[in-house]
């Protein structure tokens, strides 16, 4: 948690619905940090289904292994995620970690071990003390009611400069049903796959598999079209939770992809999704500008995006959008290492409104004191048109700054 | 060039010896810079042979695209590079200029256009104004005799902060025959084709094929296996010219890879190429750290490059070394992030000589202030085992710092 918060950051939270069938508490467990919590728990109701996207790294954290193994069940009664420590590349430590972490909170939940997900986030590779969430879990004898959303969303910061929540509330047989969400991420953000830590609750009533669709079909437009820095966590997992509380209120289960109602929660959920993948970058470590990098023309959807990622991820476009310099040949360089299908003489660029490239040079009404203007705005649009195919895709990320390296060459010490 | 010399620079440059059938000029057409050289222009004896490899980006400049064209030729007389404009990205205007420089380096020479290879580096994306070339080269009547190399070194730099130089010499049948080479480069220096500018001159009398053959065979160990910033060029030229002044002296012609002569010279070209890959990492924007990732055990050395790349193009890993963090965490993220085959409880990491992780978890006698003593020298190694095979790859790279960020926040304004 630093000291300043993120310029890009949300000017105001939503006002966040209570939502049946979720509760939280938060508590101090002392993991890394001091004076601050640093450990989350939420209870569901019985019945709640659950479906999770992770991270695909080769070396992925206790938690994530954990919640992969359990997730086959579809139901949940318990989460509890803690920042501070990652317990990544802990090894057997880290699995006998994650089982006396779930010991924990099963009996604190009086539920089953396997109906409780972990998520850590904080260093790799340092042992976990999950011994401490004893004291601290124990003692919560109440959770509160209404959940404090921007509390619980706080306790699972790390070098995030705010809490990022969402809400979205979708009309259902003459029923409103609800979809809260929360995130953290900052650094160690790069895409494909679910990055970083997410959950979202919804008090729809909805079967596990149909849950999991909605969330996997979601996530390439959201959190797997975001990067910081390119580097992928060992821990992400975003977790999507059905308490189906909304049944009670007369809504029916959504029970088959074929229900009408399916493709109305997931466009709200899908919006929700990219409002939370937003947050992250806006929270992006050092970051001063939000950057949208549209890909057109391109010979296939998944080619589009492979080229906005290639800009996105390029230092040297990062660094010249730090410095507001208009520097479009930084995006012909970083289309041209994508390795993707591309001709050089029918590129088109523009950075704002303003066409800066076309036919593989530079525009011939090109205005220097214009794009400058363009490039001096919070938030940036750089589109690429490649004039061989209707493949698109949008990618978002933020600049690259001195900030970023003064946090990252000293976060673990 | 910047007013501040690498820390990682060279000591001392070596004494370059004269090679006989290359001459150099160098002169201030005011490209770009004020009040340094900016054009280079060698001339090589009749019959010399030349090899090149090049970059890979599919945005490829006019000067790269005019070599490749011409390099079926297998000879070469001229040679002519320009810093402060990469002629990337310009269209129609582009090839008119490459079209141009050709034309007036031929008439100096009284060569073939070509016969005359081009190279340009700096700015993206503007216009070359090649009628600049015009009154500086024709004036230009004799060439320095002894070349010099440093000279030369000089006129090529962009950002760098110091030349790059390099000479070896080879006993071949009694006699000697020497290799000289020059590069330039610090940023958007990324491998995975021949990376950034290097001109390399040597008087054994060598077939074009067989010289090529000899380039690119050693292209993957030293121009290929630096990363600075993991964006890659449009402009990267390597180019290899054989004068075979050294036959007047009774060396007869290498006109074979089965000669046997061909691998002592092989081996001396890529002991002088990994010299000139390296300088240009000492170089690297911003460096404080020179760095060897090595990555070992691996189920094939290609997979063993990709990981080996994934941790050295980290930003994570980068800024850590920069902090002087021996922060492994972030290796094991980034060995997990490369896509490739490795087992977590199988990774073991050493900071130089200093086993840091092992079985998947951190190392039982690991030192916090020994693997801190490690990552305060200057020169640092990376060691990854995985335990899979019998994969290997060594990269180089150095640290991300925050002079990186200001170098590359202005440097086209």
């Amino acid at each position: 948690m630093a000291a300043t918060i993120s310029p890009l950051a949300p000017k105001s939270y939503p006002d966040m619905p209570d939502l049946e069938g979720v509760r939280f508490a938060t508590a101090s467990a002392g993991i890394k940090y001091k004076g601050r919590t640093d450990v989350l728990l939420a209870v569901m109701d019985p019945g709640t289904t659950v479906a999770g996207v992770f991270t695909r790294s080769k070396c992925s954290s206790a938690p994530v292994d954990w919640c992969k193994a359990i997730l086959k069940r579809g139901t949940a009664r318990g989460l509890m995620v803690n920042s501070g420590n990652a317990n990544a590349f802990t090894g057997r430590k880290g699995k006998a970690a994650v089982e006396l972490s779930a010991q924990i909170a099963s009996k604190a939940l009086d539920c089953g071990v396997d109906e409780v997900f972990l998520a850590s986030t904080g260093v790799i590779g340092e042992p976990l003390p999950a011994e401490k969430f004893s004291g601290v879990i124990d003692g919560l004898a109440t959770f509160e009611n209404p959940a404090s959303w921007i509390e619980a969303a706080k306790a699972i910061m790390t070098t995030d400069t705010y809490p990022k929540v969402a809400t979205a509330t979708v009309e259902l047989d003459g029923e409103t049903i609800t979809i809260n969400g929360m995130a953290k991420g900052a650094g160690m953000i790069a895409p494909d796959m679910a990055t970083m830590l997410s959950f979202i609750f919804t008090d729809a009533a909805i079967s596990a598999d149909v849950l999991q669709s909605m969330l996997s079909s979601q996530t390439d437009g959201s959190f797997n079209a975001i990067t910081v820095d390119s580097d992928t966590s060992t821990s992400d997992t975003v977790l999507l939770f059905a308490t189906g509380a909304a049944a009670k209120r007369g809504i029916a289960p959504v029970e088959s992809i074929e229900d009408a109602r399916y493709e109305t929660i997931r466009a709200a959920l899908g919006d929700l999704m990219q409002s939370l993948s937003h947050q992250i970058v806006r929270d992006g470590e050092g970051a001063t500008k939000f950057v949208e990098v549209r890909v057109e023309g391109a010979e296939s959807d998944a080619s589009a995006k492979r080229i906005a990622l290639s800009i996105a991820n390029s230092p040297l476009v990062k660094t010249a959008i730090a410095g507001e310099d208009a520097n479009w040949g930084r995006v012909v360089m970083a289309v041209g290492k994508a390795g993707e299908p591309a001709d050089r003489d029918r590129l088109a660029i523009w950075f704002g409104d303003i066409r800066v490239a076309v036919e593989g040079e530079r525009d011939p009404d090109y205005d220097e004191a214009a794009t400058t203007a363009v490039m001096q705005q919070e938030d940036i649009v750089i589109r690429v048109e490649l004039g061989l195919g209707s493949g698109e895709a949008s990618v978002w990320t933020c600049d690259l700054t001195k900030e970023y390296v003064a946090i990252n060459g000293d976060y673990r010490s």
